[in-house]
């Protein structure tokens, strides 16, 4: 087992407990409940909450200091996903393998799930007690930035409306550094500024984070290409079904290996810069760019 | 005019533009702006910003003081009516006379808004430099409690789960209690909390604002029975037809009624005991209380 492999182990231990237990102390409907349980126990990879406690740990934080941004992070990622699921959106059946949550619950339901997760995740932080109101309201400030209009839903709003059309590689780069990037630089920058990170160490973690959000992408459109349906837990080839405009279309398939292999060199070359270790990202950066699914 | 019209109208040249401004300032996609922004504009009442305000100068609050957290009250109410009306919700084609969000952008857009919506009014009170870190830690604690699973997104999932049912008188209240009360009541006492109310008339203030929470659904559900279709810019009768259950199916009309005058005496003499004059408090309840739309 790595290093990395027993680190998450380990954290998971303490990170899936505290995030169901969460939702389950919530004074809310039972239906609403189990609803936002199914989509957070639909057993992702925790990429995200994983990468802040290896960020904080790097600055020599306690772990139980990230639980509350994690398990938002978490929140604000799976209500994420469970909306880009519903039929007006993408109209998936299945995600990792198991039925959606409209699929199980009903559109309804899947939209308020959606909804409460979201605004619980903002709950979460500002109930915390292991924060400072400065640290809570700093969280907040970047947390709804990377998820919002200039985040996350901003670029899934570009990447509907660049469907079907040529985009250039440019085009590309913003869907992606808005849609998925700005919420895995979060969890870094979280991370930091939870472990009380100066200011010289948080840029070159935000540049850290840039490289290893793009790197995700490129490595999930390569996944398309070349995954298999059992590994991936969803169809392969979909992108070029649906026609949609990816890293491999517009650099070929070599192309993007070559530029999934840049990215990760730049992210090493910023953790390189920290003048303190950094054995947790840099192995995160690896993870993410050699992944299997 | 009455005085509390000429506040309203007073407020709203400095409430509008300010709200407005917040989204044109956005960096994210035009399409997503346009669709946050056409339901902003589609012509609400304002009255939880408006009682923000009327609380917040009760305790000699500059109105000022109170825009981020009104505008960001205003955002929320406006992404849930965005959300309820998707053809999964409750399938509206017009809200206040004009076509509802996904009926002019499509349905993705409509989720997408309503999520970006949601996700700002967070970064704006948590960006806003009016407020110390307490406050605005505080701000976003009490408005997430009162829009999340323990708000009102639970309200709206007990209000689907009790439909077509026989509900009991309590029932009734907790789905109004959670689905409307708790952001009206975010309102005041955001308010009170941006004017420095001490802990005695914070208490009071928030037996006002149960009261008149509740005063504001039995007299919405008075006028769905009594009202024009004109005034209330939606159809007549449509709870009946709904076969939902409401304050006059289980008091009868005139029962509803005597309940409605109930609630605004108590509102009434919640203010009655605060150390101070409260003119506007007072008038928004009768306002409520007597509203034809």
């Amino acid at each position: 087992m790595t290093t990395l492999k027993k680190y998450m182990d380990e954290k998971s231990q303490l990170f899936e407990p505290y995030l169901l237990n969460l939702v389950e102390a919530l004074s809310a409907p039972e239906a609403l409940k189990e609803s936002m349980s199914y989509s957070l126990k639909a057993g992702g990879k925790r990429i995200r909450p994983m990468l802040l406690f290896a960020a904080l740990e790097t600055f020599d934080g306690k772990p139980e200091k990230g639980l509350e941004a994690a398990c938002a992070l978490e929140m604000i990622h799976t209500y994420s996903l469970i909306h880009d699921d519903l039929p007006a959106m993408d109209d998936d059946d299945l995600r990792r393998g198991k039925p959606t949550n409209h699929k199980v619950f009903g559109e309804a339901a899947a939209i308020l799930a959606g909804d409460a997760l979201l605004t619980y995740a903002f709950q979460v932080i500002a109930g915390s007690t292991a924060y400072s109101p400065e640290q809570a309201v700093k969280l907040i400030q970047m947390l709804s930035f990377a998820a919002g209009p200039e985040g996350m839903v901003g670029g899934q709003m570009a990447d509907m409306e660049g469907e079907q059309k040529n985009l250039s590689l440019s085009d590309l780069e913003y869907i992606h550094h808005h849609k998925t990037g700005r919420l895995l630089s979060f969890s870094v920058m979280a991370g930091a500024l939870i472990g009380n990170a100066d200011e010289k160490e948080t840029a070159l973690l935000e540049k850290y984070a840039r490289h290893i959000g793009l790197a995700f992408q490129i490595r999930d459109d390569i996944l398309d290409v070349e995954g298999t349906e059992e590994e991936i837990g969803k169809p392969v080839g979909s992108d070029e079904s649906n026609k949609k405009c990816t890293y491999p279309s517009l650099l070929t398939i070599q192309g993007a290996k070559e530029k999934l292999k840049e990215e990760l060199q730049k992210a090493h070359e910023a953790l390189g810069s920290l003048n303190r270790p950094a054995p947790l990202l840099k192995a995160f950066a690896d993870l993410i760019a050699n992944r299997v699914s």
